[in-house]
């Protein structure tokens, strides 16, 4: 396993999100755009394809943790401003996103 | 903000961990010693500051988040083979623990 170190890991902008708006992408089966607010002024656009595991209302104001600073991407002609973070078994069974163990606010960097 | 591309994003190991032992450090204020299930053969050990925001029973048997491939270090003279990720306010008053929001298997990867 290749190990990285502090310096590498800190360049990575993690933070928690609360979903705000959910929508699946028409023409997809698999890809829903969000509106998460990561505690600046306005909220990201998010493109994520968790469709074969939650429902628009499961997704509604859940808190996430979202990578923000990379690097921005198309899908389906949608671009997504950062990563929503799940745990993904390799086959693809399951996909569950991660969450705090307790409510804290949109914005608050991981650490 | 300085982005990061998906290849660097690659090169970090997140996976989920089950706590399966905690116990504070004696002669520190701030620090635990994990031992964490992360679905490999052996539990790893983590070295941990969350004695100012969670008890030893609290942690007990929780889900948590664990980046692996960080270069092992040293606090108070034990090693952390890993880094347990937490949402923390930038003052210190408070700090979460990331977890996943349904129950899932220790091993499986972050995407």
């Amino acid at each position: 396993m290749k190990t990285i170190g502090f310096d590498e890991w800190k360049r990575l902008q993690l933070r928690v999100g609360k979903v705000m708006q959910v929508q699946q992408i028409t023409k997809t089966d698999k890809l829903y755009r969000l509106k998460v607010d990561i505690g600046a002024r306005d909220p990201i656009q998010i493109v994520t394809s968790l469709v074969p595991y939650y429902s628009e209302e499961e997704l509604a104001g859940q808190t996430i943790v979202v990578l923000v600073n990379l690097q921005p991407a198309r899908f389906a002609g949608e671009v997504s401003e950062g990563m929503l973070l799940c745990a993904e078994k390799e086959d693809g069974s399951k996909c569950v996103f991660l969450t705090t163990e307790k409510p804290v606010d949109p914005g608050i960097p991981i650490t």
